[in-house]
């Protein structure tokens, strides 16, 4: 029965990888629908992500690719629909709403658990689209113990991803390994630049001529994740901090909605503190 | 009593009205919070739009610049406050949907009277927002008899500007000329390339490296209004006409919330068939 | 002796190619440094760019890819060395001037045999940098006149391609045809928007907001060649159009240095009217 | 006699400011040719830059205006004509060159004192253009005795503002005080991110999808001073560190003339650490 893949590979870099991989394709008869290939040079890695299509079983297919490539392959065979996210979000809406019409439109890919808040500002806006929120108020909470409320929410939920539509917190360390490699934050900033709290006031402060922002994954060091996209708006003397803010809602929304249709099309590989984007 | 005025004065230009209209704030012991003017050299017209704040009276503020300017003066004295807008759409939910999330956030400086599309689609979507959804089909009927029903339903409301946020049907001089100055229209490719149907498999069909969006007023020339917004995004030969108008989707919200942002705060004057904006 | 070549292959979609050309490199040892591929689904065309290095025959390696390829491939195996070209011009130094200076430094990967001008003006510019300057007036004689004048010193220099940096006069077809698919033009206006003479008057004109410069190949039909790269800039109302020219021109000679790179490093194929950019 | 200045301002704010100058311009019977104004709310300061035409005296308007303006105002008459200049640079000819090629074309509107460098490279390209080239080797030299030898070579010259085209070394706040608000530097980085050596690497150890290039003012803080213009290129996974540089290269001199030509212009003004730029 014809069906499509998503093939992901990376490994040490080896003669002959490409060579190999698609004998694996062509010995089965199949397609070829798209194949993109890269090789860091300075860290001898490979890189490959093929979409085939054709008559295969999914797990005899990963095998035969893991006999022909290097023992350290990461090898994925992703056969393609929705995955699951769960949104966290604090008060503003300019990101969750450009989601939330996006899943509307079924342009998301995705399906979302949930949406966890920890201000109630955003409750209509998310139920108007018959979606849970949940919002947990951090008032009289130590960061840790906050966290654990959210975490028992969010246990209820099986997800792919978690994205951070500008949730206003930090994350402390064990919430980011407890989900490690699957949280996506936008930050409102071109980082490296700004990093930290209010970036736009700094951006103001140090009177840069272009803002911009940053949607990344996140790691235990705040703001210093692999880079999924970036974006920027011109800006001039004339705009107060507040307005860069406003104006760069727009970068932010657009980034984030980029960067997650990205991971969400599995064109994203991490290595090291880089992404590699097919 | 405090308060703040736009004031908006086009006319010939002459020697100092700078100095005769400042004379005027002056004299009133009016605040100007920000001021700019500009000189068409080629058509010997000026433009200046000044934000005073102060204790005065609109109508004396308005002849007491009547006194200082040229007979053709053009002059407005506008209290801040938000305007009456009424949207038409067909099918497509990115761009409603934006102006729908901004209108929730309180960010559009604007009241949505009612949602007229032409087809059913976005039923869901605009009640979900408590926003009056009309839907008019155009089956069966000419393009002059769908204006007509269409104009009966827009005559229920009041409104300063109608904004087209991806309305798929092409607008009679009837239609255009009973609307002058007020329709805001977003074209999707990067004007004057392209115009008229299809315009991302135009641009897919040219092979461009760019593509882009438009915002502009609707005039009786299709396509041919003063331009308010553009901006572009790259592509390349990977994308189909189907990726590259789902990439550009993104472009056109945010020009055509720019360009009602401008709109909507007086910045835009509309001279032949240009636009000076503030 | 180990060496490096480019691979170029273009043809006619079909199953297994990859793994076929893949398994000619493999066979022969050879490391890929790099490889991309790409299928026009709509016109089932296969484009594939590989760069290898290893001990290797030119002849018998051209050899081998045609025994795997199909009959209509279109196979080159270039050894990577310094191209030739000859550049026409007019009156601007900037797009010139910016060839002259990466050529001084080392980094056009190209030599110039000769710039061929209409006007005398050029001349000091480019006999400071040593490279033979040939002015040739058109005052007094027909398009076909002038034209075989030009290529009766054109054809005095071998070269690979001709870059028309400013060269402000329209070709004949007889002009494209002798040296079909080897010009290279900069058209000062983000095409198609503005096809023909002076599109900074024409931007200037319709009002818009942005401005652009498109690098591509000449064929018969004027401005409407195969596009290599595109770029804009931002202008507004503020700007004349001698302005718009002046700001326009760092785009210009920016995306044209740009196309050339790509050109150079035989990274551009060439299909239909739109080209595939690796 | 029928002249024009440029008229530049700046005080702290006071009402009727605009008012009161515009009085001045239109008693003397002068056409104001363009104005622009601008408060910093925060700072309460008021900056103005007036392009008048007419018959006047510089220092009976340059008078006048202090009359109405507070006693802090600086208040600068300037008759346009070509600003001097000295260059300093080390091996890279990019920015240079491009400097060279537009001063070439009469589009500078400055005259090149003198280049110096710290290296012989790029000599016979300053001498293609008949300007004076004086290298000052820095080897066995501390940095001190280095730039004691490159200052008294600077003092020969009279200038206006001394352009640092990629000058690869680090001043002192000795030489930086020496000539306060008249350097201008390009660096390679979208400032402030990766302040200090080598911004390319460290934006490709951050694996960062955008890059950048600032023009600002020098100030004793490396890289801290008052940005005039940035802008950005994309980049990808693709690009080593050095085609990043590479690739850097037409940002950085695209962005230093555009600096240069609004300084050049008198369009830049500085307070405490920003620009306002008209």
């Amino acid at each position: 029965m014809e069906k499509r893949a998503r093939v992901l590979i990376d490994c040490h870099d080896a003669k002959g990888l490409v060579y190999k991989v698609s004998k694996v394709f062509y010995d089965r008869d199949l397609n070829i629908d798209s194949n993109r290939e890269f090789v860091d040079k300075e860290k001898e890695k490979f890189f490959m992500r093929t979409v085939v299509s054709g008559d295969f079983d999914t797990d005899e297919l990963n095998d035969a690719l893991k006999t022909v490539c290097p023992d350290d392959a990461r090898i994925r065979v992703i056969i393609p629909k929705n995955k699951k996210i769960v949104i966290l979000a604090t008060k503003e809406s300019h990101a969750l709403g450009d989601i939330l019409i996006r899943n509307e439109a079924g342009e998301l890919n995705a399906e979302i658990g949930c949406v966890i808040a920890n201000h109630e500002t955003l409750r209509t806006l998310v139920e108007r689209f018959n979606i849970p929120f949940i919002s947990i108020s951090a008032d009289g909470l130590t960061r840790d113990e906050h966290e654990v409320k959210v975490m028992q929410e969010i246990q209820k939920y099986t997800f792919d991803y978690m994205v951070l539509a500008k949730y206003m917190r930090i994350l402390t360390p064990t919430f980011v390994k407890a989900y490690s490699g699957k949280i996506i934050n936008i930050h409102h900033s071109f980082l490296p630049a700004f990093i930290g709290a209010n970036p736009y006031k700094q951006a103001y402060e140090r009177g840069v001529k272009i803002i911009g922002a940053t949607a990344h994954f996140v790691t235990d060091d705040l703001d210093e994740g692999p880079i999924i996209a970036q974006n920027v708006i011109p800006v001039n003397h004339r705009l107060s901090w507040k307005e860069m803010q406003s104006a760069g809602r727009d970068g932010e929304k657009v980034v984030l909605s980029r960067a997650l249709a990205l991971v969400l099309h599995d064109r994203v590989f991490v290595h090291d503190n880089k992404t590699v984007i097919f």
